[in-house]
C-alpha cells in the first residue's frame, strides 16, 4: 500500500509517498480502505518532530482520523462486515491506503454522509464530546466558554453545546473567522487580539455576573488566568490544547475561592480500552445527533491527496475555519 | 452569653471576651451549649483580618467547630433532643457559650468520646473526607500523597486513607513532627526543608515508578509543580489550602501529558444545602469508623479557655501536631 511518511523532521515538504506492506487485521480488527482523512494540529507537530506517535503505531506515518470501507475483518470481529462504511480515530497511520483498527474503536458512518463529510467528524466531535459531556458533565441551561471557537474542535463543540441546550461564548483571534460563529449557534463572540486576552467581562455580562460553567480550552498559555476569572463558582476548565503555550502563572487563590476544577485531557495516548469505551459511548450519544442534523461536519476545504501538504501549510497559518479534509482514494 | 471577639485586626492579643444576646434557634435549628472548640488556621487568618466570615455569621466571633450539648430545639427539628451530645462545623461563632446550627449540619458525638475528643474531629475529618472520598473518589489500593501530613487535616487524612485501604506518602518541613507519622499509618515520609521541595522521586519509588493517584495539598505554592511531577497518569490534585502561597508557575504540558485533574475546594463558603449534605454523608461513612476506632482524634493539646490565645500563637509557630482543642465550659 502507499503511505505518506515523514522523511525527516521539518515542514510539510518533508512528507513523501512510500510503499509499505499491507497491514494484517488481528482477530477483532477491521482492515479499512481509507477513502478520506483529515488534518490535525497534532499531525503538524508530529511532522516537525515535536509529537512522537504512541508506541503501537508506525512512528513516521501521520493521520489521526479516517473514513473508509471495510475490506476485511478478523475472525472474531462481529460488528462490521466487508463493504461497511466506517469512520474513526487511530493513534496514527491514517495517511495510508489501508489501516487496521479494533472493531470497537470504529464507528458506522452516519447514513447519507459521504466519505469526506465523515472524515471531518471523528477527532473534533470525539474530543468535544469526551471533554464537555463525559468529563465536564455538560447539561442544558449551562453556559460554556469555548476558546478558538472557529477551529475544528471549537466549531464542533459549539454545535454540541447547541444540541445539548447549552449557551456558548466563543473567543478567537480573527474577526473574519469569528463572524462565522453564529452558524454554530454561538450566542456571543469575543475577539481577542491583545495579549493577555480579555473576555471575562463579556462572559460575566452574558451570564448575569455568574460566569461560565465550563470552558473548553484549546489554547492554554495566557488564556488560562483570564479563564479562571471567567468561570462561575465550581466552574470546570477542560484543557485540551496548548496552542498559546504551556507555561502559565496561576493564582491558586482564585481556584480555591471559587472551588474551580481543571481537567487536562488528550485522546491519542489513551489505552485501547478507553478508546473503545469512547467510541461506543459516541455511537450511542453522537450518532443520533448526526442523523438528526443537529451535529454536522464543519469543513474548511476538501483537498485532493496531492494537496495535503498545502493543507498543512494553511493550518499552520491559522487560516482555516473548521476541518481540512483530504480525499484519499 | 459570653463570646471571644476580634476587637481589631491583629495577633491573638486582639481577642477579648464580650457579652452577646443568646442566639435563638430557627424552626429546624439546634441551640447548642459549646463545651469544647478547636483552633484552625482560618481563625488565625480571620483574626489578622485576612479571611472575612461568610455573610450569615457574626463577622467578629471566630470558631469553626464545636462539641456540646443540645439545650433547645426548633419546633420542626426532629433529629436531636435536649441533652443530646453533638458536634459539627459552623461558618464562624463557635468561640461562644452558645451557637445555633441547622439540625442537618450537626452530627451525633461518637459514643464514648468526651467533648474535647469530639471537638477535634469535625474540621479535619470533614475536610479530608470531602476532598479525598467525595471529590477524589479514594479507593483501596491507591497511593495518596499528603502534604503537611503532621497537621490536623494531614493526620486525619492519613488515618482515613489507612482505614480505606490506601497507602500514604506524607511530606512535612519538621523532622520531629514527621517522626509521628507512622502512628497514622503513613508508609513513607519525606522531609522537605529546601525550597522548592523535592518529593516526586520518593513517590515514584514507593509506587514502582507510577506516581500517586491522589494528592491532598494543604500547602500550595511551590509544592504544586513538584506535585504534578509526583502524580500518576490521570492523577488528581485536591487543593485545600495555600500555606505556602497562591502564585505558582505551572507547566500545563505536564497536566496534559498525564491527563491530570486539579480540584480546589473549601468548606466554609458553601451554601447550607451542601453543608447539610456533607454532614449527612459523613454521618453514614465516618461515624462508623470513629466507633470502630479506625479513625480517632489526633490532639496536640487540650487548652483551657483562658489559653486560647497562646494556642493560636503555637499554631502560628507551626509547632503543633494534630489539633489544638479548647475546653470551653
Amino acid at each position: 500500500m502507499e503511505v505518506l511518511r515523514i522523511t525527516r523532521p521539518g515542514g510539510p515538504d518533508v512528507l513523501a509517498t512510500d510503499e509499505r506492506p499491507d497491514p494484517v487485521p488481528g482477530p477483532s480488527d477491521l482492515l479499512v480502505r481509507v477513502r478520506a482523512t483529515a488534518l490535525n494540529r497534532a499531525d503538524l507537530l508530529q511532522v516537525r518532530g515535536h509529537y512522537p506517535a504512541p508506541p503501537d503505531v508506525a512512528p513516521d506515518v501521520p493521520g489521526l482520523e479516517y473514513a473508509g470501507e471495510v475490506v476485511a475483518v478478523g475472525p472474531r470481529a462481529r460488528r462490521f462486515k466487508v463493504g461497511d462504511r466506517v469512520m474513526g480515530l487511530v493513534g496514527g497511520g491514517a495517511w495510508a491506503d489501508l489501516l487496521v483498527t479494533h472493531e470497537r474503536e470504529a464507528l458506522p458512518m452516519p447514513e447519507g454522509f459521504d466519505f469526506t463529510d465523515a472524515a471531518a467528524l471523528p477527532e473534533v466531535y470525539l474530543t468535544a464530546y469526551d471533554a464537555l459531556v463525559l468529563q465536564g458533565g455538560l447539561r442544558a441551561g449551562e453556559t460554556v466558554l469555548i476558546h478558538a471557537v472557529a477551529s475544528g474542535v471549537g466549531s464542533a463543540a459549539a454545535l454540541l453545546c447547541q444540541a445539548s441546550g447549552a449557551r456558548v461564548v466563543g473567543t478567537g483571534r480573527n474577526a473574519a473567522k469569528l463572524a462565522r460563529a453564529s452558524e454554530w449557534g454561538v450566542a456571543r463572540t469575543v475577539l481577542c487580539e491583545a495579549s493577555p486576552p480579555r473576555f471575562a467581562d463579556a462572559v460575566r455580562e452574558e451570564t448575569g455576573g455568574r460566569g461560565a460553567d465550563l470552558c473548553l480550552d484549546l489554547v492554554g498559555g495566557d488564556y488560562v488566568p483570564e479563564t479562571l476569572e471567567a468561570l462561575a463558582p465550581q466552574g470546570h476548565l477542560l484543557l485540551v490544547g496548548l496552542v498559546a503555550g504551556a507555561r502559565v502563572d496561576v493564582d491558586l487563590g482564585t481556584l480555591l475561592r471559587k472551588r474551580l476544577r481543571l481537567t487536562a485531557t488528550v485522546l491519542r495516548s489513551r489505552p485501547p480500552e478507553e478508546k473503545m469505551a469512547l467510541a461506543q459511548s459516541a455511537q450511542r450519544h453522537l450518532l443520533p445527533l448526526f442523523r438528526s442534523g443537529a451535529l454536522r461536519p464543519v469543513v474548511d476545504a476538501v483537498l485532493p491527496r496531492e494537496q495535503l501538504r498545502e493543507g498543512l501549510e494553511r493550518m499552520a497559518r491559522n487560516d482555516s475555519v473548521g476541518k481540512l479534509v483530504v480525499r484519499w482514494a
